[in-house]
Parts: C-alpha cells; structure tokens; sequence
C-alpha cells in the first residue's frame, strides 16, 4: 500500500511521476502528490485520486523540472486530506519526502523536534523524516540519511529529494518495497514494476537499508558503511499489455476472465507424464517424510489458499496442518519443532505482516517454503524455497487468478507429499493429475455464466447483509467468496461453516436474506441440507453452488449454479469462480469502483 | 433445541404441560402445542410463543385429561407454522407424537407410507413417525416403538400417546436429551430439569435407545429386547429459585451478574494452599507429559473459550493445540495420534455436533477430557473424564456465565499441564492462581459499569454493521463479544484479529461505524494502535477496551472502557464482561427479547 515513484533525467518530471503513480493507483488512493524540483521544490498534493492531482497539476499549467518524487497514499496515521498528503516537507521547505511504511517511534521523534523548534503541519509519521532530515542534513544526502536510518524504527521506503542537491534523488526501504529502474539517460525509483514499464524493463531489486543515489546518468547503491554495491540487472518477462486492461471496463475482469489460462501456466510444466515435478524447490523424499508439522502463514485471500491447503494436505498426506493468519502468528509465541515447516503464501512477495511472520519462524531455524506471484519479491528472496504462481500481474485490488494459482499449488504440493510419504500411489496421482488438468477447461465453462450471474447480482444488489455456508473445503471457498463481495461491494457478507449457523449467527436470518450455501462435498450433502432448510425456515433466500447432476438441491434451494463434475477436493477451484463473478456485477450494480475499493490497497505493505 | 415435556398422573394435565414448556422455551419458541386425552387425544398447537398457546387453551376453557404431551419448537424442517407445530398425529388421529431431533430418513419413509395410502398434513420429518407408529400399532405400545426405531435414522426423543391407551406413554431417546422425573402418582418426561422442578427433584438418565414406559403409579425402562433395566435416581442439587429471574427483567442479566459467583464457585474447590487440584480427572504428571497434540472441539461461544484455551495452553504448557468446530471436526478426516488427547466443551452437554464429534474421537481410541455445566449430562457420561463448571442452571439462550466458567477451567488446565511439564514451577502456578484469585473481585467491580455502558448501549442501538478487533487471546474475547451482540440485537457484528481488518474487510468501515477495539495485551499494543489508527482514518467510531492507567489510548479512541490491570492471559475473563453488558442493553434499547433471541434455541441438539 501506498505508492511511490521517483524520476530523474531528461524529460519532464510530472508527467512521468503522474503516468507512473497511475499504474500504482491499486496501491493507495487517499490522495497523491508530487515534488518537482525546477527553481526551488514545487509540491502539489490533493486528497483524491490521481485524476484530481493531474488536474490540479493542469490547472497550474504543469509543474516543470526535471526531477520529482511522487506518491500515491493509503492512509495509515491521519485521515486522508490535502495536508496528510505526501511528499511532506521540511518547516524551511529544504526537504521534500515520499515514504511507504510506518515510522513506530514518530510521536517520540517528534516531541524531540518540537522542542528544538520544529513545528509539524500534519498529523502524519512521514513529516517527522523531512524534518529530521533536515535538522541532520550537513551538505551530504547519503551521511544524512544514514543518521535518519539510525533514528527511526519501523518499516519504510523512502525517497529524498533536497532543493541544495537538484541532481540527485535518495532512497532506501527496509520491509517496504522498492526497486529501482534504469534507463537512459534517465532513472527512477518505484513501488512496483508497472510505474517502470513504459520507460524499461531493467531494474534493480533493494534488500533492506540498502541506500539508493539515483543520477541522471547513474545508479550507486551503498550499504550503511558506504561502500558499493554491485547488483544484478533484473528484467521484466511480461509485456506491457500484461499490465493494461485489454477491452475490460475493470482489472478485476480482465483477470477472472484469465483464470484459466493462469491456472494452467502454474500446473502445467509441474506434470510431466502424470507425474509431479517441483524441480525448483529442494525438498528429497526423505524431507517430506521427516515433516513433522505444517505451518501455512498467509493474509486474507491467500489465508482462505490455506485453508484448502489444510484439507487437501492432511487429507492426502497425513502431515498435521496449521493455518496461522500472519498479524497473528509472530506475536503468539507460536510452537515450532525443528522438523516442522512453513508454507508462507502471498500473492506481491511484500505483505508486511507475512515477511515479518517469515522473518520469526527463519529465526527459529524453520524451513520456508513459499509461494508467491512477483518473481523476486522479498518473501521470494527470504524463503529456502519458492514455488511461483504464473499468474501473471495482478492489478485488481481484489485478487481472482491470484488466488486460484495459489490453490493450485496446494494441490500439487499435497499429492507430492502425499505420494512422497506413501498415502498416494503414483497410479492416483496420476489420475489425480489428469483430473487437474480438466480445471481449466471448467474455469472457463463457468465464466460463461456471465450473463446469468449479473442477473443474480441486479437483483441482490441491495442486500444489507449476506452470509455463505459451506462445510469442509466448502468453508474454504466461502470464506474467499465472501471476502470478495465484501471488498468490492461493502455488502456486509460473512461466511460460517454450515454446522455453525446454529450456534448464533442464525439469529441474523431474516424474510429475504440471501445466504449462499455452497453444497459440492458429497459426503456431507445431507449435512448441508439441513443447514438451508433451517436458514430456509426463516425465510432466506437460498443460492446453491451444487454440482452437476444434482437436481435434489433444487428442490430446496430458491435457485442453483452448478460446476462440473469433479473430486470433492478440486471443487475449490470451480465454486469460487461464480461468487467473484458474482460480487463484481453486484459492485458494478451498486456503483463502486472494483478495481479500487474505499479503504483498500493492493499489497499491505504496513502491519 | 426443541422442548418435550409429558405427564400422566393425578393433576390435570395440560396445566402441567405449559407450566413445563415455560420453563423449556429457551429451547424453541417458533410454535408450541399440547395432546391431552380426555375423551379421546385432543391436540391444541399454534405457531408462536407459549403464551399463544396458553391463551388459545384458555380460549377453548382449558383442555381435560390426566395425561399428556407437550412441545415448544425450534423449527428444522419446515416453516414455523400451526400444522408443522406438534404434537403430530397419525392421519386416523390414533396416535399423537412430540419429536425433539431430526429423522434423517423422513423423506424415503414418507414416500412409502405414502403408497400404502397414508396423507400427509404437514412438512416435517416428525409427522412420519405419528403414520409410521400406526402402521406397525399391533396393540403393545414398546412393541410398536421397537419396531419404529429399527426404520428411522437420525437423532430423536420422541413421546407418544396412542388414543386406545390412555394410561401409559412411551419414549425414547437418541442423541437428543430426555429425562423421566420421579413423582408420587405422577410421573414426568422432560427434555431438561427445570420443567420438572416445581414437581420433582428425582429424576432418571436415558441412555440411547433406552425404552420408557411412563404410568401414573410406575416407571419401566426396557432396552430394545425388551429386558428392564435398573437405573440409579439423580436429584437436583439446585433450588428453583435457581431457574427462575429472581427481580431481574431477563435471565440473561441475571446470570451476567451471578458470573463472580460461578467464577469461584469453578476454581475455588480447585486451588488448594496455590496449587491447583484436579481430583476428578484421572491425569497422572506422566500422562500430561506424553500429551502429543490437543484437540479442543466444541460449537459457537463455547468454541471461543476454546480459542482462549489454545493461547493459554500453548504459552503455558507448550503442548500443539487445534481447534475445532464440532461440526466440521467429525466430517474432516482429523489427523489424530494415540498421544493425543481431545477437550470436549459444552455448557448442556448435549450439543449435538459436539456429541457426534466426541464420538468419533473416542472410536478413534482418543481420550476424551470433558467441560461441561451439566451433571449427567451426555457429554459428560461419554467422555473419560469430566470437569464440570458450576455455572448452575443457565436459562438465557446467549451464553454468559456458562462461557466465563469454561474459560476458568482452561485457566486451570493449562497451569496443571504446564506444571506437569516443567514449563511452570510450583512458585509460578502459586502467583498465577493468587491472581486468578482475584478475577471474581474485579468481575464485580466491572459490573458496576451498568450504567455507563447502558448510555453507551443507547448511543449505538441502532447501527447497522459493527466490527470488535483485538490481537492474541483479545480475538478470541472480540469473537465472543461479536457473537453476544449478534445473537441478541440482531446487529450484524463481526469479529476480526486486528492486524487482518486492512485485508478487506477494511472497505466496509465508513464515517460512524462503530469498532470495539480490545487492546489489552501489553506486548501487542503499539500494533493494535496502528489498526485503530487505519480505521479511524475511515472515520469509524472508536470504543476502546483497555487496562487501567494506559491514557495513551484514549487519545486515539472515541471511547475507552478500562478494565483492572491483570495479567495478559486473564484479561479474557474481564474483556468480555462490558461486551455482555453493551449487548444487553443494545437489544434491550432495540426491544429485542433478550432471553429468546429470534431463531434461535439454547442447547442445540440437532446437527
């Protein structure tokens, strides 16, 4: 959340710095400014979106120079307003500042300048760097940040612009993300690799409190003792129209409508002749079988992968699962044998909170297996090994294909462990394999439905309140099915084992209120069928998402959507292509913005 | 769910009968009705409360007999309605029948009877039992009913009076509650105690599929070939006063301020000169080191105390524990090993999910460790061991003090085991219990908060939507917090750790939603500031739970409700308190029925 980019070179700053944060609107869009040197630091920052910034910039009749830093914020410390915007200055006007982050010791930071004189404009952590940047600035931009770095705590990326040093740009991250892109006769810094993509596909990756002197023509990178840091040129392997809607009104259906595609990219080269092959990651046998305990780590949608991860793995391969949402799992002195493991899932490689859980589990000597979409990401670098999802970039906030890749994974990692540790023969897997195969093909026969579920969708759009039931892996994708309406459309949906309702929630039913159930686990079909004639007796309006074949279900429910046959397990990667279906037509009903919900940013980059 | 009461004996009946589903309707209060005989089985139901019923009885000037049966209903298959109220009865008005569970078969037995030309009148899986009872009555009423029970599956305690036998009623019972209170020319069945009190304090258990045969003059229970089987009589230790509201509007308050009392009454028997004294439960040190994993299984807010028992066993004792909805435990292939142990939790101790997954762990040849609030109850006749809380009778549908006492005991047990285990000493377990000492005080104190939270209450009535955040043991309070209020007022109220808000669920939060935050764990505090801080940046409403002297927070809440400084662990057991009464007066403030919260039914005994 939050993002920054900064430019220096031979075009004019704005329009590039303005061009770049649109590309990273997905991360924050409080409000947005920018810093532009050209006779002195000109800032222009507005509450709003990018849109409001770039029109406030014309009204000005741009702002000209040819270095700038910009942002677009995600409010954490103050609400969002014109003078919470980023860049903060310095109180003389010296030092202008970006940051992404929280700076924890800030209040303290801050009555310390105050009694030397520094009076804040805003309510926010960022303005206590520019200010203390300044008090510290002695001529030297990398000699004053290094003081700054040993100052404040927290997480942050930053770049540092200062009116005595037109030519140069700052900047350093530590648990934040930052890269640094390079071109001719021009650089820049960045949050993510789609403010670069215009310009190159070269770039730099940033491990933690190493410093960034971005030049016209040239890149030093420089520890905290000053001495050089040679780097690996990186290179973006997907094309900019990757990154570009194609003809969709949003991100968010441009990357449902590629699910299968995305689905298949991350199974595909990992069969080979029914068999699985997970080459890159380094796990013999005789590992798999010494795993004592799982540990899966994840944040929201990556959280409800888990959760089907649990199912499928201890179905499958018998190791104990424990899923831990990461905010959680760092703080509660968690139980770790030396032959456990931890799967840590994110769909950016940056989620604050599960780098910093990574971070724990690595200082106990735990082995990390992790699975994430950005290709050299910091949870990517951190971890003993990775298992990529080829998703493919995903700009929505609410994330579709994401998610599906890292279920994906959870399949194939479950059958290798269960083969590995002699639960499954290679003759199931094999047939388990072949069955995978046939997802992408039901992926999109479902997402021909479309016209189906925006009907669905126009006449619930009004819903107050939702819930979605399902039991066993169900539960799973209910939890993600609602994680999405609620996203996207601010309906109020929850999601509850079946079995639970009962126990509470029930008492929420009212005449009219829809509840989704979702009923494609054979076994517990009868189960789930009372849970909807007890919701139905009180007056629900009940959707099922039953499979194929299953007429009984119509004969309760108020209308069904069937997915294709398939095992109870794989089901997870077919129910929950009709609920973001679904929520989308629900939130494009209601007016929101899918790819930019209120409140919500793409990768939480804060904990 | 669900309450049957029968009489035969030298009163008249149906006064008997209402005076008994009165003190039943916690357990459903869709519909209720009455079949006495008098000259013939004459039947008087209605959909509604008890109070419908009593005043269509009086319309009609009372009903005569001396033997009956009743039932107050919680509504499973079927709309709650007048014909799908019971009592159900053959279509020849032959027999009549209550039914407490659900006849999971109903469907397939209803087309038979069917095409031997039996009608239906109703939607109900019960009304097949009436027709079926008729189709095999052969003249011996426990003839018939052995051959019933060898066709229906499911779960039930059924009464039946048949009009050619006038002095006698059978029942039976499986996996629902039902027992036979002892009078003089009288006797009783009953789904729970407090129906037979007013008459009675002796009373028979019944096992499953124990046959009773109910006489004015005597009681003979038979097993399935029909041989007597000799019971031992329990008497009710507790007093009717007990059972009744005694001043207070609602039981539910009633039992939030009998909460320091039950508290002792739990722990103080259990801590002897600082050490905690286990007696009951057969656990030698060496037993409690070869613990592998614990599973804690149990449903709704009981399942939460399980939460707060993970954390405290965890820290304490250092044994893995899961938690499990009993639900979803039976149906999800649970990895169990013969070291591991399983904690069963259950205020009636006759939770149908609970049961059924007690069952299968103990098929599975795990040792069962029960906590439960009622003496003989199934739960606690099954399980291996019992701890039981000394709640006393809880009568309000929204648990209270059956809740707070479930969280003393894992208190206790994670001290106990983690004595055992070398984790804590002697000296530790000394200080810790002299704390736990002082809870009941400090519940107390907080109760005096009446007032303060009424006004609170009062403010926040009629929201629509509410969240209550916390970190560690503090989310487990938040999601029994966040259950009360949605049980209760009907607001839609969920529950998040904190750090998991910003993943989604954020985009709900908008200018006036009001969000609990407990923020009363030491080392989680500056990260749970930070969460409030992003929602206040939304523009929530603020309400702060926080220890005593921590000013800090009030500058970043709208409101702080302090309770007294404690140790981490405890705060469990004060946290929830304001929660109660907060929700207590929002349902009040909402003209909610507090003790009788819509579709809802204490003691949920079907699945």
């Amino acid at each position: 959340m939050c993002g920054i980019v900064g430019y220096i070179g031979k075009n004019e700053a704005a329009p590039v710095l303005i061009k770049g944060l649109k590309k990273l609107e997905y991360r924050g869009y409080d409000s947005a400014g920018i810093a532009v040197f050209g006779d002195g630091i000109h800032v222009v920052k507005t509450k709003g979106r990018l849109a409001d910034l770039d029109a406030k910039v014309q009204t000005m009749g741009g702002v000209e120079g040819h270095v700038g830093i910009g942002h677009t914020r995600w409010a954490t410390h103050g609400a969002p307003s014109d003078v919470n915007s980023h860049p903060h200055t310095s109180m003389n006007g010296r030092i202008s500042v970006v940051h992404n982050g929280i700076i924890e010791n800030y209040l303290q930071l801050k009555a310390e300048l105050e009694e030397k004189g520094y009076v804040f404009a805003s309510e926010t952590d960022t303005e206590v760097v520019a200010q203390l940047f300044d008090y510290y600035y002695d001529g030297d931009m990398v000699d004053t940040l290094i003081r700054v770095i040993g100052r404040i705590r927290g997480s942050y990326a930053l770049g540092i612009l200062c009116s005595e040093k037109p030519d140069e740009i700052v900047a350093v991250r530590k648990d934040s993300p930052m890269l640094v892109g390079i071109g001719k006769n021009e650089n820049f810094i960045a949050s993510d690799i789609p403010a670069l993509l215009e310009y190159t596909k070269d770039y730099y990756l940033l491990n933690d409190n190493e410093i960034v002197v971005l030049k016209k023509d040239g890149i030093t990178i420089l520890d905290l003792d000053k001495n050089e840091i040679k780097k690996d040129i990186y290179n973006v392997t997907w094309d900019i129209s990757a990154a570009e809607k194609g003809g969709y009104d949003y991100f968010m259906m441009k990357e449902i409508m590629e699910q299968p595609k995305a689905f298949k990219a991350t199974i595909s080269p990992r069969i080979v002749d029914g068999e699985i092959k997970l080459d890159n990651i380094k796990y013999t046998d005789e590992d798999i079988k010494n795993i004592n305990r799982i540990h899966i780590i994840a944040c929201g949608s990556a959280w409800h992968a888990a959760i089907v991860g649990k199912y499928v793995i201890e179905d499958y391969a018998r190791i104990p699962v424990e899923v831990d949402l990461a905010s959680e799992f760092r703080y509660r002195n968690p139980i770790l044998d030396k032959n456990d493991i931890c799967i840590i899932i994110s769909q950016s490689g940056e989620t604050a909170d599960t780098l910093a859980a990574l971070r724990e589990a690595k200082r106990q000597g735990i082995r990390i297996l992790a699975i994430v979409n950005v290709v050299g990401s910091s949870i990517a670098r951190e971890s003993d090994d990775v298992l990529y999802t080829w998703a493919g970039p995903e700009i929505a906030v609410a994330t579709t294909k994401g998610y599906s890749t890292q279920v994906a994974l959870m399949y194939l990692l479950a059958m290798k462990f269960g083969q590995a540790r002699g639960y499954l023969s290679a003759e199931e897997v094999k047939k388990l394999t072949a069955e995978l195969e046939l997802v992408p093909g039901y992926i999109e026969k479902l997402l021909t439905m479309d016209e189906e579920l925006k009907e669905l969708a126009k006449a619930h759009a009004h819903a107050n309140d939702v819930f979605v039931i399902g039991r066993g892996i169900d539960y799973a994708v209910a939890l993600e099915g609602s994680l999405k309406l609620k996203e996207i459309s601010y309906i109020h949906s929850e999601a509850y084992a079946a079995g639970e309702l009962k126990h509470g929630t029930i008492s929420l039913i009212e005449e009219g209120t829809l509840v989704v159930a979702i009923a494609t686990q054979d076994p517990l079909y009868e189960k789930l069928v009372s849970n909807v004639k007890e919701v139905k007796a009180r007056g629900a309006y009940v959707v099922a998402i039953a499979k194929e074949g299953n007429t009984e279900i119509a004969e309760v429910a108020d209308k069904v959507i069937y997915i294709p046959q398939i095992n109870d397990k794989f089901t997870a990667s077919l129910n929950v292509i009709p609920m973001q279906i679904f929520s989308y037509y629900v939130a494009i009903e209601r007016g929101c913005d899918v790819d930019m919900p209120r409140n919500l940013a793409k990768s939480v980059t804060v904990e």
